[in-house]
């Protein structure tokens, strides 16, 4: 016969710490305690099956249920001498939900069921003749489940209570006398039969079913799916249902109620941190209507507070208190959230679970139990979410500071800035030489922008998503950024932005938080961050555990060295294009892509070699000793286009060309679907000239450095967008060519390696026998996402929302890898190519090298490495440690 | 020991007709005609391995190949009574490439070979003493052996030729006496020793090896090489060598030499057809310097010509001559192209070999052997290229008329017309409804033209390829389109085209011939297509050969009753967005769209409901009897935008609405890769109001049919652009609620299937789930191209050419379905769906559905039904036809 019901309490139960699945979070541990031989109130746990069950059969119960609650309870009544309606001697119960993951708030509870006319005397007796106390629980014990189980609406009962109050000139609950509580409980129960046509149930045991059956049925309300939704919960686990004896911390001045941290959750420093209300119930700590005291003398000094901590308060009390969370951190090896409530001098434990903590103080407590010999290095670096680590590679906003937010975007890249406003990148970088502060506002950004958003200490846009060219290069940049700040309204010939009718000009100043998505009118405060001892500790524990090697997408001189620093192990993606934007360089572009000729060409690519060359110069001297992967030129070739009449007549003046003839060629560029376009190596193979060019100026650096400083370098070239094996044999042929060539004059040998990108399904369809001619593959997973999926995310913002909304995408692809879709061709391609080149050497350069979940994928399928933004460098050798770690 | 050299001659061979890869064509129907009995110089073939070998090393041969030759060229010198370089009766031979397929003048050959000071008294002496053609055909050796192998210039020799001609005074070669004739072969062979400092080699066996070394080279050579390129030839298949004994059509009046037919190549006629020289090499009936005389007495007489037929001037040869053209084309079960030499009254065959010919000629050819009992149905059905069947289905050029060509496109659509130049679409429609006749002229074509474009008789474009819009739109209509004309310049604002410098203005008339890809000026004659008897017989012969459905991909009235016409058995794809451009609710459409609520939207669609019923029901109408699957809104909404100042105003007015409102909200719905954006099923997610509309006017139509007319119709409602199961399930639900209502309020029981798309890479790979919830898959392999190769194809056009050169597409990916790519993701879909829903029916609704190659594939694959345009209809069902009988 399926168990349904588990039974806790008295030093032993039948659930384990290791039950959550089956018993929720909740239950799981409080069986744990009570295994443990810890103060639990007795009770027992209704497993998330009969949720499933529930769901399952149309809101019915498996037949055996009921007689396994009767025999639960009456073991729970046998355990505190108490009865389920017992007129004398009533057990009083709490009812409360418990999923496998934490919902805080989002599902109900019922407490004091049980109490009905009768049993309210009994309690009244055991609680020593206390019947304001008993009246008290019996009033809050039908509102509570009137609004619960029978869907009362709450503000009825709280116009009866507040006209109660009223009427005898009183404001707080508790001056009310039991007269008035005898009158309330009776007006509540007229209510409730007013709205329901029944009269409020008296028999303890409906109550119950009632409670079990409202339980089950918040774990569907609008609220906790949408918790579900946000948290990536799935609605198939179920919720368990936890009745437990009732425990009374508003029995007088000997009881009370509290929480606490087994260290501080905000530092993550080894204190005992928490608080408490005497002659209180659970939820009055939450309410926040009485201060609640401190727990510790220290705490209590060092906050200049006069109520006496629990430790002063209640010595014999604490002294337990002390005992149970050091015993209990010691057997979960984790810092615990717990809760606790103290009747009439008695301590009793209501519930223990690891806590939440800032990302701060999980690095601290992490290292710590390492010190102390707690848990293992391994473990410690299991407990630091990679993420978080962002925010502690970045300013932040002074959590002291006043803040006017004015908008909300997304937290597009983390970090906090304050400037002066600018509309365009030339305003930027102009003003930023100057030695202004400058917030670059745009309604979205484009390459041509990217000397501004450099010159920036911030980026805000009005559009684009978490993955725009903002974002996306924000992020690349470690600068902070606010994408998609629908509400603002940029006019750029007036110099202004407005929002919800508040008018910001050219030059004052804003801050944004990239990692709340807010933007505040002025300067805010910000705290420079201070990368402790702690997280280099951590760093060098993640090193030794991973597999992966861990490089950084990275092409400027200024993003290499960050990189380095932060511990990058080469550069996976270095896009020559971007190059190309720089202020002295642009022109020559442009006059490259609008000849029609390939002379033409060839003629603006001498003027741009000698400057691609001293490029390369400059990083390989800073990657000495690191492999560097370039990728040859990529981006559709309009991109690069002047725009304005003054730009196009500049490169007119330079060709000695008529501007309507180079305005004309311009639009002959213009491409329905650039994603889907003339890009790529399909540029190498219609201009040969250009990717020449590019691999002279390769090898010629790598002889340059060579023979300055005498180190070797490695280059490995890759060829953007392949979809066939031809593709790379022509453009390796042309590169092998130059190589020759280069040799040949320097008289120096050179090394390289030939490889491609894998961003087209049909190049991982093609792994085998692209991998006869390619030396290695870099997983583009941007592009190969939007091919996978038919996406563009430059546009995917107008119904990604509907579509996470409704459950079509659990995550947004472009941000964590889908696995299913996308990463079946990753694996293909990465199986087909090993079979070919067994020893190919495989990677990953999409957003994706940086995103924890897709890092894990990236180690089950055994890649070589990933490449990631130099800033999310630590989080992604975190995040490739764990990734090893719990692939053993 | 493996066998280089295969001999043949005398009535035996070592070879055989199916040995075609090892001795190409030439070599295997050389020896298939000797093994027939037949009058053939003997000979040998070095195999097409000795090729391969010759490449993979360095150019040099087999050990075993030179006592192999020599002892063939042994028996062929005793089989013909002479002896190779012996002074008094010399072996002569030919020296012929043949690869396994024709590569007509690609590759080099050598003429008389065996010829030196010495042997060329004894060729005198045994052709009677003649030595004026024993000079004559030894200066004719040097010269081609001096071109061939000695790579002399050829105009050295001729410079030569001219110059002794010049100072005899006379014209001709024949009228060279016989010491001019010695003089020229004096100085030929001075010639070859200044230009390659070595005497003209007198050895006949080391002419033979040259010759040899030539041919094996001349398969690398760059014609060859392109060659091969365009017709699809692989390198490896390499060439054999045919060395053969000399036979003379110029030794005399009792000489010949002649080409023909054994059926008339251009109607197919059973007429033996070709043309003879008396006194003649082959090459001077093909170099046409006199002009041939024809072989039958009858054709000589139609064409009314004086000179005498072989049938009269050789009788006794012309019955030998029609004894083995008639046992060759009963042997081979084919018409024959046939080569012959008649030596002094002697009839040898030089060449046998399947004969091109029109497509008018294939298909009558087919069916009349099918009736002389010649061959089989099946063989007939594979005897018809299917693509070649459109010349037949559209109004041809006369070939008669003078034709003024002042353009070149790609020839984006079959068939001809000639119509009054217009620029827009709305002249087009105006213009037509006066009754004239207008070619519309674009540079490009978007789904707003399609009014005009079926106005127009033709389509002329200067931008966009094989499959732009203007191009499929109008193979969709069946009307002739050239696209891509480059050279033409479109200037909208003058009403004027000019093309390297010729103007033609709106009304001058010109002509288009979509098969050729030629642009015009005047109206050149054309003839309507007859649709014989012929074709109807071979049409009935595929229906019963093929598995597989043919249907049509159609929506309006006109396309539904074309495709009917020429067989579809249902239709596979009615794009329901093309109902949406007809004019009176474009505005409708547009209203929708710009409506920036629900609402709006909603009241929007009440209005397009009643005509998108209609449309249904017409289309029902047509189609009874026979499956309709109808896809739901697929393109992005911005392509119904207005765009002109009018347009918006129309809309602005319609929704009391402010225009520059209406302008904004416009610019919102722009995206950069619309192909990649909000479309398909995204918008039904999004905008569901639009997706139950249209389920609304199906089932709606369902009904109407189902009470006026008594038919059931079973509408295959198939969602568009699905990446995930969840999408499926979404809207399915929305289409069965719709259809629930429909039943309800109609009291009628509705039938109908909800599928899906299959053309996004990861909807293949995720077919299993997709198959739980759609109840088809029909692959939209355009899509799925573009997605697989990351590739428009509006966009490809730039670099296609440059692909198709350099090898990276062996063909447009848009036109033949790659199966390594995109045959693969096809593949998995199909074997994931049919594991799920084992009877799925799975079809292809793409471009492809109506190519032949593309259709072989699907039969492989195992698809249900292909679906194509309605004139390419017939072409798939006969090579649906042709597929089933390969496969068997």
């Amino acid at each position: 016969m399926t168990k349904w019901v588990l039974s806790f309490g008295d030093g032993s139960a039948e659930g384990r710490a290791d039950m959550k699945n089956l018993l929720g979070g909740k239950g799981a541990n409080l069986a744990e305690m009570s295994n443990l031989g810890l103060p639990v109130p007795p009770g027992f746990t209704i497993t998330t099956e009969v949720c499933t069950y529930y769901y399952d059969h149309d809101h019915s119960y498996p037949p055996e249920l009921n007689d396994q609650v009767r025999a639960a309870v009456a073991r729970v009544g046998e355990l505190v001498g108490a009865g389920f309606g017992d007129a004398a001697n009533p057990l009083l119960v709490s009812v409360r939900s418990g999923a496998r993951a934490s919902m805080p708030g989002m599902m109900d509870t019922v407490l004091n069921l049980g109490l009905n006319d009768e049993t309210v005397e009994g309690l009244a007796n055991s609680a020593g003749g206390d019947r304001r106390f008993a009246l008290d629980s019996y009033r809050r014990f039908i509102q509570m489940y009137g609004d619960v189980v029978l869907r009362v609406d709450h503000a009825a009962f709280e116009d009866i209570l507040e006209g109660v109050k009223d009427t005898r000139g009183v404001s707080l609950d508790n001056e009310l006398s039991v007269e008035d509580l005898e009158q309330i409980v009776s007006l509540f129960k007229e209510e409730v039969e007013r709205e329901t046509g029944q009269p409020f149930p008296q028999d303890p045991e409906a109550q119950l079913w009632g409670a079990i059956g409202a339980v089950f049925s918040s774990w569907m309300n609008d609220r906790a799916r949408t918790y579900r939704r946000l948290h990536d919960i799935p609605a198939s686990w179920g919720t368990a249902v936890n009745v437990q004896a009732m425990v009374f911390g508003n029995m007088g001045e000997t009881s009370a109620t509290g929480v606490a941290f087994t260290r501080d959750p905000s530092t993550g420093e080894k204190v005992f941190f928490g608080e408490y209300l005497i002659n209180a119930q659970g939820e009055d700590v939450v309410a926040g209507i009485r201060t609640p005291q401190l727990l510790t003398k220290a705490s209590r000094e060092r906050s200049g507070e006069d109520k006496p901590s629990l430790e002063e308060a209640m010595p014999a009390v604490f002294a337990e208190l002390e005992r149970v969370y050091q015993a209990l951190e010691t057997h979960y090896r984790d810092m615990q959230d717990i809760e606790f409530t103290v009747q009439r001098g008695k301590l009793w434990m209501l519930q223990t679970r690891s806590g939440k903590r800032t990302s701060r103080a999980a690095l601290k407590i992490a290292v710590d139990m390492v010190d102390e010999g707690l848990i293992t290095e391994a473990e410690a670096i299991l407990r630091v979410e990679p993420s978080s680590l962002d925010q502690l590679l970045h300013p932040t906003l002074d959590p002291e500071a006043v803040r006017d937010v004015i908008a909300r975007g997304l937290p597009a890249s983390p970090g906090a800035a304050s400037g002066k406003i600018v509309f365009t990148a030339d305003d930027a970088e102009r003003l930023a030489k100057l030695g202004d502060k400058v917030i670059l506002v745009r309604e979205e950004t484009s390459p041509e922008d990217i000397h501004g958003m450099h010159a920036a200490e911030g980026i805000l846009t009005s559009r684009g998503g978490m993955t725009s060219h903002a974002a996306v290069v924000a992020r690349g940049m470690g600068r902070p950024c606010v994408s998609g700040a629908g509400h603002i309204r940029i006019d750029y010939r007036k110099g202004e932005m407005s929002v919800l009718g508040r008018v910001f000009n050219a030059g004052d100043v804003i801050t944004i938080d990239g990692a709340a998505g807010e933007v505040m009118a002025g300067a805010v405060a910000t705290i420079q961050p201070e990368l402790s001892g702690d997280f280099g500790r951590l760093m060098v524990w993640a090193d030794g555990h991973r597999r992966m090697k861990v490089r950084a997408n990275a092409e400027t001189p200024a993003d290499a060295r960050t990189a380095r620093e932060f511990g990058a192990e080469g550069i996976g993606l270095c896009r020559t294009e971007h190059m190309f934007f720089e202020d002295d360089r642009i022109l020559a572009v442009r006059e490259m892509i609008l000849s029609d000729r390939e002379k033409g060409r060839r003629a603006a690519l001498e003027k741009i070699l000698p400057m691609q060359r001293q490029d390369f110069v400059e990083l390989f001297g800073i990657m000495t000793g690191l492999p560097v992967t370039i990728r040859l030129l990529d981006p559709p070739l309009h991109e690069f286009l002047p725009k304005s009449d003054e730009d196009i007549q500049a490169v007119a003046d330079v060709m000695d060309a008529d501007p309507e003839h180079m305005r004309r060629r311009a639009s002959e560029l213009h491409e329905f679907n650039p994603m889907l376009g003339h890009r790529g190596c399909r540029l190498g193979i219609s201009y040969p000239e250009i990717y020449e060019m590019q691999a002279r100026a390769i090898f010629e650096a790598v002889a340059e450095v060579k023979r300055d400083a005498g180190e070797t370098v490695t280059p490995e070239i890759m060829i953007p967008l392949a979809a066939t094996r031809r593709e790379i044999d022509i453009l390796k042929a042309l590169i092998d060519r130059v190589a020759a060539e280069v040799a040949q004059a320097s008289g120096l040998e050179l090394h390289y390696l030939v490889g491609t990108m894998i961003e087209l399904p049909r190049a991982a369809l093609r792994a085998g026998e692209i991998a006869e001619s390619a030396a290695f593959f870099s997983f583009g997973t941007n592009d190969l996402t939007q091919t996978t999926f038919g996406i563009s995310r430059d546009d995917s913002a107008s119904f990604l929302d509907d579509y996470i909304e409704q459950g079509v995408f659990e995550k947004d692809p472009f941000v964590s890898l889908d696995r299913d879709g996308v990463g079946e061709l990753v694996q293909i391609a990465a199986e087909r190519g090993r079979k070919t080149r067994p020893d190919i050497k495989l990677g990953i350069c999409g957003e994706h090298g940086g995103d924890p979940s897709s890092i894990a994928f990236c180690e089950e399928v055994g890649l070589d490495y990933v490449s990631c933004s130099p800033f999310r460098v630590p989080i992604a050798r975190l995040a490739a440690a764990q990734a090893a770690i719990r692939e053993k």
